[in-house]
């Protein structure tokens, strides 16, 4: 890993969990040429996932805060990806961030906010993604959150 | 741009609007290599968003409008990521359609046809694009419809 | 197709249906460099679609079923795009995956299940993919489950 992106870790008082892989036939990540596709990521801590219903009993605060640890685990997914050497990528090129909504909760790009924010602040501009935020009916174990992520890799 | 596309976009009478960069840690589209990747589109015109919910307050003709002003939107941040440049496009490859819906409603086809239709008048044969079409919870500013796209260029 | 391939959709006892091209402005599939995005694709077989929503009218194994049958169509609409010639396909790199759910279904993975184990017992390691699953308020016809793809190709 640059120790620049370390260092910037190390400021947001993130540690990178171990994640264990996924128990089915899909993977976290597939690389392609210089392209690396993460799998959708939960706001999961500590083995715990962050369940809630934006527009219901959950608040924007609540929905950033989710977001921002699905963001964490898409790093811990890439550094995974790339042998630990977070220095490899060269752009996030895009988040898919799906918001467990109500019909009428419409703040979906404040909540995903929390996923660019940290990718952004880990990254610097080659953090700046391209991205869709859309509400959706329910997620898995019902989680408030999901993003997945693709990432122009060297 | 070439031409060709100005003189189709000035035939179906779209003057590409000059659209603001999100206030965010986000960015309209990002480039790697050859493929160019485009936000999520609100239907948004004139600073107003088409809201609605479509099988409820919403027809599907409603829908498609707000489709069209999606892709009208997907073709002036393509024209900003390519310098003006629209005859750089090789390839419309992928549309993502969402489109906000009840439980009872399941003619999102028809309505991302608003989008497509309008992608494929504009760029003919290279607008031929593979697409998801699926109905969602609630989307950002009450939006009916939002679109995100990936292009080839060159 | 490669020999292998084509023994294993017929121990698996399938066989890849004549899918008709979209009635619209789309097409199935679209190829740039090594990479071939496929449309989304819906649970149908024999010109019905599976219908249904998880939660409600519709048990995880009928949606496994569903994703299943999403999946054969991705791989016929693979065949095609590639001549007939499955041995050209180097990865599945991405799968997504959207369940008509209600906002109390939560197994949305168990249902994709049925979408990447099919994958993965024609492809083998080839077909370990990356994958994000989500429920959504509704798809087109009804669905209870529709299924885009990416693949890397040769």
């Amino acid at each position: 890993m640059s120790a620049e992106i370390q260092n910037r870790l190390t400021a947001l008082g993130i540690t990178l969990p171990q994640l264990a892989a996924p128990l089915a036939n899909y993977v976290p990540f597939t690389i392609s040429g210089n392209t690396l596709y993460i799998s959708g990521q939960l706001p999961s801590k500590d083995g715990q996932v962050m369940k809630g219903l934006l527009g219901d009993n959950t608040s924007v605060e609540q929905g950033q805060e989710a977001a921002r640890l699905c963001a964490i685990n898409i790093i811990a997914q890439a550094s995974a990806a790339l042998g630990g050497d977070l220095g490899r990528v060269v752009r996030c090129l895009r988040l898919g961030g799906f918001v467990a909504s109500t019909q009428s909760f419409f703040d979906q790009p404040k909540v995903i906010n929390g996923a660019s924010d940290l990718i952004v602040a880990v990254f610097a501009d080659a953090g700046k993604h391209a991205r869709a935020a859309v509400g959706v009916s329910a997620l898995p174990l019902g989680a408030a959150v999901e993003v997945d992520a693709i990432f122009e890799i060297k």
